[in-house]
């Protein structure tokens, strides 16, 4: 056996699917990949993994590729889990850590689902890709596709960050701005598979980039010996980090590979200018309506609909978590205090984490006791436009120290 | 005993000066750190170090901070080093490598430096740092002083990329531009000694930059399984890294840790605009003179005068290597084109290197059959000035697929 999956199942109403075709979704929803975990446990521990190089693919039998396939990699993973004791003294949390996913090729959690997605679509057979993107997820398939040597597609909101412009240009992709929102690209995406031939990389629309999203969570399982945190604050546009950590966290503990089955709970933090989520967490749905008017700072929260609602607010509620807005207000002040105090570079969805952080913490809903690990997912550089810079421009010829140190 | 450093030499003169206390330079020239290599053979091995965190204080024996001090850490270390099978098929180089340090904190190899200084810095009582930038140290210096605690004062010319403006305003650092180049920040840090009481933290004014980015050489040889590759290009502004690695591969050879004493050849990379050690190299000078008129838009090669010069100089000599100035209008094009082929994000000053292998190869100077690593030292996105990228503008209600496909 070459793979551990078992097969492909349709997520909202477990139909099971063969593995080792191309897919996008089932019925309109997302397809999850299940695994033999049985076999698995019987070929690998724990042990073993502590032994392997420091990427995602060190979880080799949890993923889909084929063992006997090269991933396509540019060596990302094993992230720092990084103690937070300066910001953590200030509010009142002596356990507080943040995962640092900005330390990623392209600078974002988005190299998890690419590496994955791309290494899949190129056993596929898959010779060109199209995406929609917020921002950081055009670069990391663009990257992906390079390294590859697949063509690359990506269509982004026209006032997505510069960055965002820039690094699909970089890695030699044909990218594209649209007048309108990240749903209005997904929809170009989606018309164009016909005329243009292209393979729809859209987050929860392909099977597996929910699979390199899932190594968060085992990340954060062996980075804490395999025991897990009481609460994680995690931004959610698309949802599939969420997702995917949850997927992980159920797949350890069939594995038996837990010290103890406590789950933690999941937050799913969004901001005030787009939180769908969050609305339908309030009202006891399960499915999301189209939060309108999307607007925020932090653009990767700008996903005003999400095709995974239903799997995010499950397993919100499974884990006891909640689903809370942070206030746009809130998002610059919290990127430079976060960042100032840990030299973290805090991207604008961490800084809105924080703001809901605060709030539970006041709340009583998370306890000075608990260990609380926030999610960095991309570099604070990567958005110029949330906090801008500028510097005052000193004369060499007439230096006044009162001034400098003032 | 819980350091191994047995004693602090100056550069110049072999004098000895006594470790644990704060220095600049000795007799206005660069001190490095000498070791007890017999002890520390003792006690660890390669076997050792390989089930450690993959950070670069993996390698804690070899660095100046005493074991029972917790450094100053973001993480950083164990840098991708990536097989480029597409461009080193391009180039006729079947065994061409990256050493791929964009994924570091703060992006860039600037990260190696600041957490030995900073480290240093505090543990020795300093409260408040300062440096000159021509870019990415800045960022990287206020990273590490704020996780630290410590004030941070940033000096760079004016017209350095956006970016590095961002990242001290972003961590809390005091940052200013500066009507002049690198040299002339330098020289307001080194006046400001006595006003402001700030120690200068200019690379190789102080001795533990060099400690830290010395890790580059160290993990080189451990990921190429304690041998060394035949040729390491590398972009050469103030040369830390490239003296670092010289150091760490004599420290390695006298541990006895590498499988053959062969060493690679250095080259020294800079651009054809600021290229004062190429000038000396082919001079035969010693000491480099200050380059006139230093323009280039590999930003962090604009340094007209490196007070290490002459270490640098030894250092390409005893290798074997050379120093070679790439063209100015090869950095825009090699971005792209390295950047593309491979997924990596290719900053200006390796786009330089790649410029420089290009030569050599057409020249013989390397040969298809050599093991040759390339260093990334940054992320291509902390330099968007230096490929602009104009995105065409879609209307998502009129979609012309020839046009998208074109």
């Amino acid at each position: 056996m070459t793979h551990f999956v078992s097969h492909l199942e349709g997520a909202i109403d477990g139909t099971r699917l063969e593995f080792g075709r191309i897919y996008n979704l089932h019925a309109g929803k997302p397809i999850v990949v299940r695994y033999d975990l049985a076999a698995v446990r019987k070929v690998v521990t724990p042990t073993d993994i502590a032994t392997r190089p420091p990427t995602l693919w060190r979880y080799r039998e949890l993923l889909p590729l084929p063992l006997d396939v090269e991933p396509v990699t540019l060596g990302e993973g094993m992230t720092p889990l990084l103690k937070c004791d300066r910001l953590g003294g200030e509010l009142g949390l002596p356990n507080l850590f943040v995962k640092d996913e900005s330390q990623l090729p392209t600078g974002s959690f988005k190299s998890r689902g690419m590496t994955a997605a791309v290494s899949m679509a190129k056993w596929l057979g898959v010779k060109r890709v199209a995406l929609p993107t917020a921002g950081n997820a055009g670069g990391g398939a663009a990257a992906y596709a390079a390294r590859a040597g697949l063509e690359c597609f990506v269509f982004m909101p026209q006032d997505t960050p510069v960055v965002s412009h820039f690094e699909p240009h970089l890695y030699g992709a044909k990218a594209f701005r649209v007048n309108g929102l990240i749903n209005d690209c997904g929809k170009i995406v989606k018309d164009g598979t016909e005329p243009m031939g292209w393979f729809d990389l859209s987050t929860l629309k392909e099977p597996y980039r929910l699979e390199g999203k899932k190594t968060m969570g085992l990340e954060l399982a062996e980075q804490f010996g395999w025991k897990l945190p009481d609460v994680i604050l995690y931004p959610t546009g698309g949802g599939t980090g969420l997702i995917g950590m949850w997927k992980a966290f159920q797949e350890l503990r069939e594995l038996g590979w837990l010290k103890s089955d406590k789950m933690p709970r999941l937050i799913s933090c969004q901001a005030e200018g787009c939180a769908p989520i969050v609305t339908a967490f309030d009202k006891g749905e399960r499915f999301a309506e189209l939060f309108p008017n999307a607007a925020t700072a932090a653009s990767g929260l700008r996903v005003p609909v999400a095709v995974a609602d239903f799997l995010i607010l499950d397993a919100i509620r499974a884990s006891g978590g909640t689903a809370v807005a942070g206030a746009e207000t809130a998002i610059a002040p919290w990127m430079k205090r976060a960042s100032s105090r840990e030299g973290i570079s805090i991207c604008p969805e961490t800084a809105v984490c924080f703001d809901v952080l605060e709030k539970l913490i006041v709340n009583g809903d998370v306890k000075p006791s608990e260990t609380v690990v926030v999610f960095n997912t991309g570099a604070a550089t990567k958005y110029l436009e949330a906090l801008p810079a500028e510097l005052p421009l000193l004369e060499k010829e007439r230096i006044d120290w009162d001034k400098i140190g003032a």
